[in-house]
């Protein structure tokens, strides 16, 4: 665990990095969401070595982002679920997906994502929630918030 | 550079991964963003190592995100700035930012997202391009698309 080494970064993408930000991690979560659950599995699936993904599971349980679940009795077995905190990340999942498709698809996209609720396919989309219009990326400024403790250095935000 | 490791799993979360999961690379992306261009700044700003931060940025101009540019002659000294493929992170940041301000900021957000073409701030939300509707944690499905590769690991997308 490397928390502390970010812990001085005062801002809401040093602290999730510090949670989610490591390699393998948003992988294992990816995997998760998409029912892929179990250690054997992901560890399979991923083809990361079994301690790295012991370690990454154990901090993301610690972390309240997973929940370890016995699936069966006799001999126990677990299987990993998503928290509302983890289902929470599909959103970094879907923009990760978004730019991978864009700029590192050359055959198109691996993956369609497909809006249930609605019953068509989608490209999401991210808007502001006053004007509903999407936000450019030229658009957006970020300043100082009620969480802020490190005055003058604005620019780390 | 490690990006081998992750070229067996054929999806966009894993490729953005391989270009801006690294640890420290999404924070160098987000002060890039935030305009602290200049490798000491940065550097102070993180507290990362020389040599491991003048890897990222080199690995990042070698992957087409940032663009080393030169501000001033006689000595030469130069800057990072973002081409449009890694302006394009921008709603990377905010989804982890919205993440971390959800569940890692007790205090309140340390920073507010402002979207100067509407003059309002704003909690950037990820909606359906089809519907329009916020796009729910329990709404999403992903099936294979053009550029899958992998038939038989559907879950894996």
């Amino acid at each position: 665990m490397k928390r502390s080494s970010l812990d001085h970064l005062d801002c809401s993408i040093a602290r999730t990095l510090d949670v989610v930000g490591e390699w393998w991690t948003l992988l294992v979560i990816r995997d998760v969401t998409f029912g892929n659950r179990r250690f054997d599995s992901i560890q399979a699936n991923l083809g990361v070595a079994r301690n790295v993904l012991a370690d990454r599971l154990a901090t993301l349980v610690d972390h309240g982002v997973l929940e370890r679940r016995r699936y069966q009795e006799h001999p126990d077995r677990f299987e990993y679920v998503l928290t509302d905190m983890g289902r929470d990340l599909y959103p970094v999942l879907l923009t990760l997906m978004a730019w991978g498709d864009k700029y590192l698809g050359p055959d198109g996209p691996p993956g369609i994502v497909h809006h249930t609720a609605c019953g068509h396919d989608t490209v999401p989309t991210l808007v502001c929630t006053h004007c509903g219009e999407p936000l450019g990326n030229r658009e957006i400024r970020v300043y100082p918030g009620p969480g802020w403790r490190r005055p003058g250095a604005a620019e780390a935000v």
